[in-house]
């Protein structure tokens, strides 16, 4: 029987797990959060624990890696990591490869995320699609016949970055109405604290939950405060939705996926977030492009799943 | 020697051309203009006549075909031509290796001069790339991992539909501020007489290039008008050039390609355009997002060259 260990570097959270090849359940897990101030080291340290857990004396046959950020998928080496100090270009494959001496594959997770989803998700049996993530960012992965697409440069899925509104507000990366500057969680809060900052006659709602402390506020609180009836929070949900759905129906005129799949804490917004994407990226998209779009089925175990599908597209 | 026998059917003009497989000058080659009030068959008959002229007692290996339309590149079958009537569902490829007797590949003109530009172009050596046309229309088509991506539909390279400006004008697709709408010839045209409509103190030069009758304006017009000084002719001109470098800046977040490939009739419209263009194009992608922006350089052979590479990629 063939093993294999599924790693997950998450930025905030570490996981691994064991699985048979075909099999779909773990056959152990582990998954802890991420000190605050952690370095690569002790990420890796405490990852080094999670293995020896979840392995006890087996040994697997392969080693599959999700890795939040930046990754060289073809040397398995890792670039650099948005909030963990100590990654930049730190050869991942390499160094896992000495310590436990079988092949291991590594990519970061919004390609994981998209393969998992492609091999044991949503998109099962479907040809292409773009799986995107819509959370603290926004971030894509593209999976065009059978196999991941990364770009020339590793950059291919970057649907956050993508301007959809040239008169919209200012994003972190210089430009103005990117997707995720109005549609990820903390634009969301940021945008509704930008509204009550003129006008506190607004949001009754949303101010009551965070005891008008405007600091507290997230996008669950909005979407929250949205289901609630909260006029303001809607407002910003439906933006968020809109940027969205334009981006999608943009992607769909573009490359044509058979799908689009949503995961992300923002996709929990409600029926009516769902909705908007959905007119949206059918208004966007030309009447003759055709898609579909379903809600990731894997959740927080994405990349584990996704990390389980790299060594079998990899290991072939 | 093995023939290639390769066809445009153009949507205004036709073509044949005859080549030696590996060689890169035609044998023979014909071109006419469709006459007006064309229909499928007259089409068929002129393009038979001009194949039978360019082909003489010889007998070609295989037949590479680019349409001006949308096709199933899978079955060969044509769906329709905006510009000539009678083609729906005209099962090109059938017809011509029932004729012939020998293999016929068919694809819309796109994807068919992004393939020549891989093989015989500006693309030669690149992995991916996307191919531009932005002349009456705006339309593209993509090569990656060497091979056409025509979509999971065949609709993918639509990039004269995604939108760039949600408060534009209105698109004939019905949309607000498409690159088409902003950045192909006529519109050019159309916009510049709606501003004239409201202000004939401007545009004194452009003016003067049409007599004073706005009917008579093109892109081709406007292109030299703004470079002998225009102002309203430049506006327009800067205009285009923003909505399709910020549309190039959204497809190498999206995808990544290495190459950019811009061909028809608006990229004649001077280096203040492809300034424009690439600067947006620049600014828009992220700065980890490498690409090259690079002007066709097969001209109108694109598509006839395009067909000899169809038939290399499929005839292997």
């Amino acid at each position: 029987m063939s093993l294999i260990l599924a790693l997950d570097f998450g930025g905030t959270k570490l996981a691994a797990a064991t699985v048979n090849i075909g099999a779909r359940e773990w056959l152990s897990y582990e998954r802890r959060l991420s000190p605050a101030n952690a370095d690569a080291n002790t990420d890796l340290e405490i990852m080094r624990s999670l293995i020896h857990s979840v392995l006890q004396d087996s040994k697997p046959t392969a080693i599959g890696v999700s890795f939040g950020g930046p990754v060289d998928a073809t040397t398995g080496c890792v670039l650099l990591s948005h909030h963990v100090a100590g990654w930049e270009n730190l050869p991942l494959k390499q160094l896992l490869e000495a310590e436990f001496g079988v092949p291991a594959y590594v990519d970061n997770d919004a390609n994981v995320a998209a393969l998992g989803e492609h091999h044991f998700g949503a998109g099962q049996g479907y040809d292409s699609l773009f799986y995107i993530t819509i959370s603290t960012g926004v971030g894509g992965g593209w999976i065009l016949n059978h196999q991941p697409w990364r770009g020339s440069g590793g950059m291919a899925g970057e649907i956050g970055h993508i301007v959809v509104d040239p008169n919209g507000p200012v994003c972190l990366c210089g430009k103005r109405g990117c997707v995720e500057r109005l549609a990820s969680g903390p634009y969301m809060a940021q945008n509704a604290r930008e509204l009550l900052a003129s006008d506190r006659t607004r949001g009754k709602i949303l101010q009551n939950l965070v005891e008008d402390n405007l600091e507290l506020l997230t996008g669950q609180l909005i979407s929250q405060a949205a289901a609630a009836g909260d006029d303001l929070a809607q407002e910003i949900i439906q933006k968020s939705a809109w940027a969205l759905g334009v981006g999608i129906g943009n992607v769909a005129n573009l490359v044509n996926p058979q799908l689009f799949i949503l995961g992300g804490s923002v996709t929990k917004a409600g029926n009516r977030w769902w909705e908007i994407v959905r007119q949206l990226a059918r208004e966007t998209a030309l009447p003759e492009v055709e898609f579909q779009i379903l809600p990731a089925a894997l959740g927080d175990d994405a990349p584990l799943w996704g990390a389980v599908a790299l060594t079998q597209v990899n290991g072939q």
